[in-house]
């Protein structure tokens, strides 16, 4: 891994502060000598939570509003060298229950997000968090940048919008952004509440509770599991790079498992639970994307990145952490 | 033409009704024996003009309200066969100079609507009107509706996502929605004070006026100009073709015209105006689509359409219409 000497003394914004990949992006980031500013809305249900920044709490600025919020938002944006725009919801079941919830979480805020950047801020650096989810099913893997856009729940497609919207904030102001597109990530510091994005982290929830674990059909689907700390490594080098500017970046891994195999592999690193095979709800039989296989080969060319923590050892530095913060997260 | 007789007796509900399109389908709708409700905000700078409904306005319901306005729309869906959803501002400019005019305008009331619709006709037949800008500057012509999504302003990267919103409202609610990508039409009871939309159509108002028409570089760029009352059948065919529910269609025309033969056309039809050439402004460069060279294949296949009226005949009506309406549109 490179050094990422670029942070040391860098003012840098990340809204959704003190969810999953925030507060492990600010951890780092505290270490690389950043002065980091962690915006959050703590909407309900959401993975926001103030003992994930614990180990620097005493480090970093915090204000806590809502990311569409141009008051709050207005007075933190211009002095920002770099802004990693974390802050949403991620339930695609949710974002088809509520459609009106998506659009007031993910894409109305994101508007008065980029209008307070072109007022104060116009050509910033900023890291937008895409989701996998805008490929939808993929009819012909492996998913690259150039897969088309096939999002089938209300999230994805959001999700898409507002991707675009940063792009084309370089032709309104100048706006220098880059969006990863997201897929399945685990590691400490999610929110283990409820299964309704993560189910990846809530099955170890369940495993460390020794449950049963409901595997819909015969979970035979291809899936990519991304420790949080690659993750990271992957926003810290986008965020850096000046040929990523105005690129989009599909992300996974080599490292393929079926969801059947991942929810042994996690019962393994648990050292509890079990599983069982349901039918598949009718709900989540709409939305599921079938196999996911990615091509990151540009990722890796435009920024060096490989993922280089194993699904074996990340479930068990995992699992060693919820064992031991099990009270701020059950 | 075929005959339309399905529609004789139900009830149709169309947003933006007292704009372009709006408009124009009631009339006809009223002569097949519809119902015809017509929703409209009367938004500031759009199209809605009472004086395009004046040959029907003893024979619509009308109700004067925003798309998103739960409480007035409530009151109309429940009853409606069809639903044509055209209602929307359609400025591409303004849409990068204001943002938030374009969510406000174009996304959030969208998922309102379709909310209403989910909780009092769920599954109503609704033809949603997209836009040819959904697919931007195309790299490899003809455009299809597999063409890759590539847009270019804020306006088209929205209505990709709220044609999306319509389609997942299928498996949401069971929606059975149609969506046509339209792209330049023009006729009569298009609005004529600005250029921000259908700039075609004000180029005869300036034409009419005897003024000098500003053609922004050589003017070589082709384009497919479509007659209002053709893209009206087009809509009548998709609103009773089951086989076009969950599609989406691209529609042009063969007889493609550069722009600056465009100009001339519309000079000879209103026997006055001149033209010069200008520079193109920046803000116009940067959202320019090139070249559009449309494959309507699909339409035609599912729906027998084909354009009727070539752009002389239908520049030369536009120009009777203006001419002897000009005091309520000027």
């Amino acid at each position: 891994m490179p050094g990422h000497e670029s942070y040391a003394g860098k003012e840098v914004l990340i809204t959704g502060g003190l969810g999953f990949l925030g507060s492990n992006l600010a951890i780092r980031l505290v270490e690389l000598g950043a002065f980091v500013t962690l915006y959050d809305g703590l909407i309900s249900g959401l993975g926001g939570n103030f003992f994930n920044i614990d180990p620097i709490k005493d480090r970093v600025n915090l204000a806590v509003a809502d990311v569409g919020d141009r008051w709050a938002m207005d007075r933190h944006v211009g002095y920002q060298d770099i802004i990693f725009n974390i802050g949403m919801h991620s339930s695609h079941l949710d974002s088809m229950i509520d459609p009106v919830f998506d659009i007031e979480t993910n894409v109305v805020p994101q508007i008065y997000f980029l209008e307070s950047v072109r007022q104060y801020n116009p050509e910033v650096r900023v890291v937008y968090i895409g989701s996998r989810a805008q490929f939808g099913r993929v009819e012909e893997p492996p998913i690259t940048e150039r897969s088309p856009l096939n999002p089938m729940d209300i999230y994805a497609a959001s999700k898409q919008a507002v991707e675009w919207y940063h792009m084309l904030y370089n032709k309104i102001c100048g706006l220098r952004a880059t969006s990863l597109r997201l897929g399945n990530t685990y590691g400490p510091r999610h929110q283990m509440k409820h299964a309704k994005y993560g189910v990846q982290n809530y099955l170890m929830r369940l495993a460390l509770d020794n449950q049963e674990i409901e595997i819909y059909g015969d979970g035979s689907q291809t899936r990519e599991l991304l420790y949080v700390d690659d993750v990271i490594e992957s926003l810290l080098l986008l965020g850096e790079n000046e040929q990523c500017i105005g690129e989009v970046y599909a992300i996974g891994t080599e490292e393929r498992v079926s969801f059947l195999d991942l929810v042994k592999e996690i019962i393994r690193a648990c050292g509890s639970g079990s599983y069982t095979h349901a039918p598949w709800p009718e709900d989540r039989k709409a939305i599921e994307v079938g196999d996911v296989i990615t091509d990151f080969t540009k990722l890796t060319a435009h920024t060096g990145w490989m993922p280089s923590t194993t699904l074996s050892d990340g479930l068990k530095k995992t699992a060693e952490y919820y064992r031991r913060f099990k009270q701020h997260y059950w």
